[in-house]
């Protein structure tokens, strides 16, 4: 589907973003998790300002959306959570930051000159 | 609050992004916006792929929080609606373009070399 919408250059790029990737927290956890190989929720939390609610709720869409793999386990006795993309997430995350980069130009080139 | 969030290059982009803005289709509308003058809500609904209710929904946030003006008024017996960008709509989206810009350098530096 992602790749369909890039071969049509025609449309707006925000038509081209998908809403489960660019909503600002899954974008933030798309992006540390990319950032390094395997994440741990405390960790994230701390580095988006989340809480632990709102974070497992992101994490829960992302998952489903097979973006992330979630891994449950053990640091001593402590339980933990770590996450890491899967190489979906991390197309999901490439196409994200190619239409940013079309929506950036579209902004940086457009001035008030133009008329709709 | 846009200005102090800038002036703290130590947190996450996505931290700085503000939702009212960052938003797909808000973000889509803004960019229009800044591109064209003055822009008819028909132009928008189609630019954008959007229903009447959805486009008029995210109009009303933006036009909450400052960002766009709006005018009611006709084009021969027609009623039309046109926005158009207040200055801090400008700087919001501005702001947007820099965080995201921020954004995309972290994702395109960071490989899978850290480890958190």
């Amino acid at each position: 589907m992602t790749a369909e919408q890039s071969d049509q250059p025609d449309q707006h790029p925000v038509n081209a973003l998908d809403d489960v990737v660019h909503q600002r927290v899954r974008l933030g956890i798309l992006t540390v998790a990319h950032q390094a190989r395997r994440v741990e929720f405390g960790f994230l939390r701390t580095a988006l300002d989340l809480t632990a609610g709102n974070l497992s709720q992101h994490l829960s869409v992302l998952e489903k959306a097979g973006l992330v793999h979630i891994e449950k386990g053990y640091e001593g006795k402590r339980p933990r959570t770590w996450l890491t993309l899967t190489p979906a997430g991390d197309r999901a995350l490439r196409e994200e930051v190619a239409q940013l980069k079309r929506l950036i130009q579209q902004i940086e080139q457009g001035g008030s000159d133009a008329q709709a």
